[in-house]
C-alpha cells in the first residue's frame, strides 16, 4: 500500500514542524551565544569553527549544480555561489565571515587554515557537501531549505549580539545583514521547487528527512562546540585553545 | 630514479606538440565540415551531436570547482559557468549553440532531448566530465587545455562554414566569434597554473597525458559521426536520420 500524498498545505507544514521541533536555533549554545552570556573565547570559537561551514557552501553549490542538467535551474542556483564567493568587486559573504573572524580579533591566516577547528565541525561539514551528490536532486535541492529558518535566526543574531557584546559593532554583523535578503530569496524558490517536484508520499517524506538531515548538519556543530568550550575541560587535541 | 623535470619551454613545447598530433582540426571530420564538402545532414549530425559536449561543459566546470578548497580560483573559473549558461540577460553559450541548430533547421526540443545523439558523443562527453572529480587539481584544472588550440579551429570554422554553406549566415556562428575571446583567455590561465603547479616531471607528464585524454574526447567525437554520418550505412540504431 502506497499512502496517499499529503496536501501541499500538510507538506509545507510538516517541513516548518521539522525547524519548530530541530533548527539550531533551540540549542543551548545559540542561546548562551546570543543571550549575552558567551565569553569571548567561546564566540571566537563559534566564528573559527562556522567560518568552516561558510566556506564549503560554494563547493556544495558546484557539487549541486555539476548534476543538474536543467540549465534553466543552474542559472538560478549560481547566485548561491556568487552571495558566497562574490562575484567582481563584491567578495561575497565568505569575506564578510572574515570580517567578523578579524572583528573577534583572530589571526586571519590561523582562520584559514581551519587548523584549530573541531573535527566533528568538518565531519558534519562533509557530509553536507557529500549529500548534494549522493541523494536524489529533489534532496540536494531541498537540503538547503533550513533557509526558511534562517532570517528569524540571522535576527536574534544582530540584535543579540550588538547589545550584549561591546567588542562587536556594526561592521563585523554585515554578513548576517546581507542574509537577510539573501536567504528568503533561496528559500521561496526551493520551497516552491519542493511542492512542485516532491508528488508522491515518498518523495516528500525524502525531502522532510533531508531537512532533518541539515539540521542534524547544524546542529552537530554547535553540540560540538558546547562539548568543548562550554563543559569545562573537554577541548579535544590540537583544537583552538582561548587565551583567558 | 626520478626523472628531472623539464624545463617551463620544454613542457610547453611538450604541451603545444600533443596539440599538433592529436587537436581534432586534423581530423577528416573535421576537414570535411569547414573545407565545405559536407551534406547538410552531415552538418547536422555534427550541430546535433556536438549540442551534447556544449551542454555539458557547465557541469563539468561545477564539479571542479566542487572540489576546489582555494576560494579566488573558484571566483576565476566561474567564469566558464557564466560563459556557457549565461549570467543574467546574456543567455550564454548554449543558447549560441542552439542558434546554430536552428539555423541548420534542426528542432530546438528535438535538440535538447539529446534523444538523435550518437551514444559514443555521451560516453566520451561524460568521460570528460568525470575526469575532472576523478584526477587530481592538476589534471582537472589542465584537461581544458584543449582551448590552446581553439581559436586557430574557430578561425577555420568561421571562414569555412560562411564560406562554403549557403545556408549558414552570420548570426549562427556567434557562438564560435565569441569563443574567439573567451578561449585564451581561459587557455593563458590554465597554462599558468600548470607552468607554476606542475613542479615535478611526474607532474607535467601527468598533464601531458590529461591533454591526449582530452583530445580523445573531442577526437573519438568525432570518429563516431564520421562512422555514422560519412562511411555509408553506419548510423546506429535510434540515432538522428538526415532527410535526404
Amino acid at each position: 500500500m502506497t499512502d496517499k500524498p499529503l496536501s501541499i498545505e500538510e507538506f509545507e507544514a510538516a517541513l516548518r514542524a521539522v525547524g519548530a521541533e530541530r533548527y539550531h536555533n533551540l540549542h543551548p549554545f545559540h542561546k548562551l551565544l546570543h543571550g549575552g552570556k558567551a565569553s569571548k573565547g567561546q564566540m571566537q570559537a563559534w566564528a573559527l569553527n562556522r567560518y568552516v561551514y561558510q566556506a564549503a557552501i560554494p563547493r556544495k553549490d558546484a557539487a549541486l549544480m555539476s548534476r543538474v542538467h536543467d540549465r534553466e535551474i543552474r542559472r538560478v542556483w549560481i547566485q548561491r555561489i556568487h552571495d558566497h564567493d562574490g562575484l567582481g568587486e563584491d567578495l561575497g559573504g565568505i569575506e564578510r565571515w572574515l570580517k567578523l573572524t578579524d572583528g573577534l580579533g583572530l589571526d586571519r591566516d590561523y582562520v584559514i587554515s581551519m587548523k584549530g577547528v573541531l573535527p566533528a565541525t568538518t565531519f558534519a561539514v562533509e557530509a553536507y557537501v557529500r549529500c548534494v551528490t549522493e541523494g536524489t536532486q529533489l534532496e540536494a535541492i531541498c537540503s538547503c531549505l533550513t533557509e526558511l529558518f534562517a532570517p528569524s535566526i540571522h535576527k536574534e543574531r544582530i540584535a543579540g549580539m550588538l547589545a550584549n557584546y561591546d567588542y562587536i559593532g556594526d561592521d563585523v554583523m554585515a554578513y548576517f545583514k546581507k542574509r537577510l535578503d539573501q536567504a528568503p530569496r533561496d528559500a521561496t524558490w526551493a520551497l516552491n521547487y519542493a511542492k512542485e517536484h516532491a508528488r508522491t508520499r515518498e518523495q516528500q517524506e525524502s525531502v522532510i528527512n533531508i531537512l532533518r538531515f541539515k539540521c542534524n548538519v547544524l546542529w552537530a556543530q554547535l553540540d560540538a562546540l558546547y562539548h568543548a568550550y562550554v563543559s569545562p575541560g573537554h577541548i579535544p587535541p590540537g583544537a583552538f585553545v582561548p587565551v583567558v
